[in-house]
């Protein structure tokens, strides 16, 4: 079924990515002020504004498609603005090299400006977007996906920089080489670039998309504009619609951050407004691990999602900061990330925690 | 004028790029071992066991040809090998990246292993290389070679690791971008890649090798080896070869040596015999400005190379130790790294020494 994406939309997106991504994937708020300003720019010149979305299912079984997004650490993206054809180039440079057109783009993560960057790069180059990503959430390393616990390879993938140059990864033996030399390269780049990969078919895509989760940040966004409106708890409302709970209601207290090798990394201290309680979350880029006075009550892949308490607008690991009043959603994690193979790559061991088994919570983000 | 390079003609090749090589450009041992290796496995298999020798001339204006290389600091590459297929993996993803066949394989580098890689890649692909290079030495970035200084895209471009990954440049918006990509790349790979790169049409090789260096590092070998069993003085038959003169006869006294950013940079200082003269060499992977009592008497693009005093065998700058009695020669440049444009690529101010004029060495090295 396909719908659109017009400038009225863009905020509750904003707002649902900003949840889904878990402290990460970048902030949403520049990628939101750039579609607004590419489809007020449209409506002036009498252009089509809109992005077309469709669903997986719309997509030919031989067709072929790829993920586009940004990769780099949010505490760079947010100082260092796009040129804004990085995307363009890398959609365009895959279509050079396959010799073959595309039809539509995926999203990678739908946590974070990565759920925002598909649709610009759907509008620059005219082609639809498919309700659903690879992640259902947002994850520091690119190997971290349906893709990749599927077994896609990562090959052709392209990354682009400010200047116009693409680079093209033609093979790539392993997804954890498809990081390191990416990741290099966009610290090389700046701290930040443009990422197209991987490049699938229609029966891939059908396969290991999460589905529909363009439309649950949609309707996660939506929720928080209304509870504001209603003067409702806008965490409450959120956490029910991905299946979780509110974890926590607190001030940040603490926060350990440094940005290496191209991630933010840290630990946060939230102490609760009666001052008897105390929830730590370890972070790279995203929440990963949260615990209560001690105990962890919540791990990597399921959701860790920080909102401000009054309104419930999410708060991105870049933007941590002592004094913040914050309401702490958990939720569950989708199943398609907590099979035993898919917690290899997603797990709480994948990001170095040996000792913390994933005990998952009940319940899909999406059922 | 095709001729062959079988395993009888490999040490002499290997003595004389290793004096091209100014100091830089790998050592041409492991290069020399290598390509002996091949060319014996294919005699004991019954195969053709030499390599095709090309002129410029021979090759059709409108034919695909490339430079194929190694990349990374000499230091490393004398002790990680390589796995074996990095070139050919390299010319054969550039050869599918743009879907035409190539006519021959081209010397990027004549100096040092470089001279050596690609007759090892046209044993393994069958291809012709052609007599000539793009330096007339060794230089330690990519940018500086007659292809660049002539305004040649970089793009495409292929670096090829251990592992088989094969990462390709699709557009590169300047030569010293290549660099810095690809040199980060280099170093996430290990420390050491093979490179494929420029790929140029027959016109364009035809207009910018330096014709006859594959001949010439062979004479220069030859020479050696003669000396050698005559009793002769190497430095001075070979220095004549290559139209310069022996600069220093002394003993190294110092060595200062960091390998930082994938180079091996640093300074050594050599005393005469008698004690009372004192020559000090820069060097960053090849050797730069030579001060003869602190005076400058050879600055880069012309050679100074640096070889043993008694058996005229050249040392790279990863050799250099304590108490080596050597010679150094001096030899001026190839023409085409002589012109204005040609030295802000490979003049003195293009490794830093901004204070230090290029006062030319009388002549050419080839004439």
């Amino acid at each position: 079924m396909k719908r659109f994406i017009t400038v009225d939309d863009v905020e509750t997106i904003a707002i649902g990515a900003g949840i889904l991504g878990t402290g990460g994937g970048g902030n949403t708020y520049i990628g939101r002020v750039w579609l607004e300003h590419e489809l007020r720019q449209r409506a002036a010149r009498g252009e089509p504004a809109a992005v077309s979305i469709i669903d997986a299912d719309d997509l030919p079984d031989d067709c072929t498609t790829l993920a586009i997004s940004k990769m780099g650490a949010p505490t760079v993206s947010n100082e260092k603005l796009a040129q804004g054809m990085e995307m363009y180039n890398c959609v365009r440079a895959l279509e050079d090299y396959l010799k073959r057109p595309l039809a539509g783009l995926l999203i990678g993560e739908i946590g974070g400006s990565n759920s925002i960057m598909p649709l610009i790069a759907g509008l620059q180059t005219g082609l639809p977007v498919i309700d659903g990503d690879a992640m259902g959430r947002a994850f520091p390393e690119l190997q971290m996906d349906t893709f990749s616990i599927g077994g896609v390879s990562h090959a052709p993938m392209a990354l682009g920089d400010a200047h116009g140059n693409v680079v093209i990864f033609h093979t790539l033996d392993s997804a954890y080489r498809a990081e390191q030399y990416a990741r290099v390269l966009t610290i090389s780049m700046g701290g930040s670039a443009a990422l197209a990969m991987p490049v699938v078919t229609g029966v891939q895509a059908k396969r290991y998309l999460i589905r529909g989760t363009l439309t649950l940040a949609q309707r996660m966004g939506a929720a928080v504009l209304a509870a504001r409106k209603a003067g409702d708890d806008p965490a409450e409302v959120v956490a029910a619609l991905g299946h979780g709970h509110v974890l926590f209601r607190g001030k940040i207290t603490d926060v350990e951050r440094k940005t290496t090798q191209g991630f933010a990394r840290g630990r946060m201290t939230i102490v609760s407004f009666g001052g008897g309680q105390r929830l730590d979350i370890d972070f790279q880029n995203e929440n990963l691990i949260a615990r209560l006075n001690g105990e962890v009550v919540a791990v990597v892949p399921d959701l860790i999602t920080l909102v401000q308490l009054e309104d419930g607008e999410p708060i991105g690991t870049e933007s941590l900061r002592y004094g913040l009043r914050v309401a702490v959603l958990a939720m569950p994690a989708p199943r398609q990330l907590k099979t035993p193979r898919a917690l290899e790559f997603v797990g709480p061991a994948a990001f170095g925690y040996h000792d913390v088994p994933f005990t998952p919570m009940p319940g899909d983000l999406l059922a």
